[in-house]
């Protein structure tokens, strides 16, 4: 996606060396837009557990470019599955770094140590040429489910949409998975809004999401994350779509903290709430997502503190709780299935059910 | 209650001159303790507008004050009826505002001029005085609530409340509301500990619950507006207990936007949700609330900027979202009655229901 004119992906490697990774550090958007390089297994393992590089199809894409990195170093096996035991522990929640990790492993292990860091790095190229083709093919599925809305209502009257978190472009290789389609919708002329959450306590809807859909020039309003259920009742959200960091194969969606109540208030006042996923975030071994899923506890200093530009033009945090008060901070809720209207994929939209998965992924 | 040892109440005159009105400056919580000193219906307006005092009851009994300060600048009826307008005009959506002038009203206006002002405090003494004892009694009620739960669980162990927004003796000219039974529970020596949520976009809960209890000594943790749902799903939460701004006689409740998402995450999980206020709270002439209460709209800057304390020890505000991306910001919502438990009174527990809250109020 572009950025004032100039098209980017969220990660690339080095034109002039060919090797080292960049990312934008997206603890500092929106207020600033530094490029990061990465050099080491290390680095990557860095950039993912502080979030300069987050959401689960980036991570895996990123961890892969890791695992490249680890390998110039050492190309050994010992060294390898070091490295990848390492990078793969970085985040609990997400199933897309474990995926790309095992995706790797699977192409390296049988490759002479020689010849791993060129394989290595072909493999994350292809990695990410999936994701962003992937994602371009959900954009193109859930663009008509936003054309079956914009049909229900007047024409040209605007059409409203929530989403919670940041699951756009900077989420993913390119193009995002809940905001592909409504990126697709803008650009063909429908009159989409959205209402972005700003997503306490790491607020990736206010700096991220409102970021990527104003610098692409789709109409948006950031609300508190409380408000998207008193929106619902009066009839001001057509539709839900958020992405997802984890999916059971029944259909349970694991996403960021807060996303089970958005569900909630939709399935209250009968507005369909959409999922949007490529199918590396399906975790076919797992069938109970509240039970079985790990989620991530981060530390509650982020609830106890705020980032932000302060008056002075630079970023600063401030404390909003009293000192002695403790924060706690589970990362990621798990949306039952049965509150899921659909799951949009690569491959088309399905039912949020293990039939529904199988119906358009057979081959698991 | 107590600060640092000392006995305070939420609005009380100074003892010197007998006439100006003081308030804790609620803006500075938790990181200045600042008393304000309040000379005109106009000052107080100020301070109701930009929630240096804030909190239903609370505003009801600062409000009250405002007429008496208002009728010593001038008594005639024509002063005190405009004065009454720009005073109940400051917030909409708490009923206890418009209670409170209504009631100084009909005491003030059979009375001569002159007899007014005398008559002013006193009738305003006796709103403060009638509210602290109203929700010392909710807080007995509550607490019976409280000590039910104790009795399901192994004898000691932790009784896990939630409560949103701030619904404390600062909201209330003492004991508080949701916050007075579980006072009463710590103090008997049940072992309480409260889910605070933090209550974006002003930060009620993180900045004045968590002061609140941490000054009174109940455990509690911060948590982010977006956890409730899911902590409720993993049996983390014994009860949720939230004070009101406005309740129908038919039980829907208006309280702070977010409010409406835990109760149906508290309905999806079998979590009690109970409401606790003072009978000035129900608004008898509102049948629904979703459809009849009006709810303020605050400005987007609420969004937009948070206020905390910086790395330099004073307060500041940073901003969270791009430059050019706008806010919406609805302070209320309403939770319809079917989904919450009970409401708590000062005359005992009932259904919300119409016959619920008949069968405690037969007069009305």
């Amino acid at each position: 996606m572009k950025i004032n004119g100039t098209p980017y992906r969220s990660v690339w490697i080095n034109e002039k060396d060919g090797w080292s990774v960049h990312i934008f550090d997206q603890t500092r958007l929106p207020f600033s837009l530094d490029i990061l390089q990465l050099t080491s297994a290390q680095d990557v393992a860095h950039a993912i557990r502080t979030m300069q590089v987050r959401g689960a199809p980036l991570i895996g894409a990123v961890a892969a470019y890791g695992l490249a990195l680890a390998l110039r170093h050492e190309s050994s096996d010992t060294a390898m599955e070091e490295q990848a035991v390492m990078l793969a522990a970085t985040r609990p929640t997400a199933i897309n770094l474990r995926w790309a990790i095992d995706r790797m492993l699977a192409h390296l292990r049988p490759l002479p140590a020689d010849k791993r860091v060129a394989a290595a790095y072909a493999e994350a190229g292809r990695i990410c040429d999936e994701d962003a083709a992937q994602n371009e093919a959900i954009g193109r599925h859930g663009l008509s489910l936003i054309r079956d809305i914009a049909k229900t209502k007047p024409a040209g009257s605007q059409i409203n949409l929530l989403t919670h978190c940041n699951a756009g472009w900077i989420a993913t290789v390119d193009w995002g998975t809940a905001l592909a389609p409504i990126y697709m919708a803008h650009d063909e002329g429908l009159n989409v809004h959205v209402w972005v959450d700003e997503t306490r306590p790491r607020n990736q809807g206010a700096a991220l999401t409102a970021w990527e859909l104003g610098s692409h020039g789709v109409p948006h309003t950031v609300i508190a994350d409380n408000a998207g259920g008193h929106l619902m009742q009066h009839g001001q959200v057509d539709m839900v779509i958020v992405g997802t960091d984890r999916v059971t194969r029944t259909g349970d969606v694991a996403n960021k903290i807060g996303t089970y109540l958005k569900a909630l208030a939709a399935q209250d006042n009968a507005v369909p709430f959409w999922v949007a996923l490529p199918s590396t975030t399906i975790d076919w071994t797992v069938a109970n997502g509240v039970t079985e899923i790990p989620i991530e506890e981060r530390s509650g200093s982020e609830i106890t503190h705020i980032s932000g530009r302060d008056e002075r033009g630079t970023l600063s945090k401030v404390q909003i709780t009293p000192d002695g008060s403790k924060a706690a901070n589970p990362a990621f809720d798990v949306t039952p299935a049965r509150l899921v209207t659909g799951l949009i994929t690569e491959r088309g939209c399905c039912a949020a059910t293990e039939d529904g998965l199988k119906s358009l992924f057979p081959e698991q």
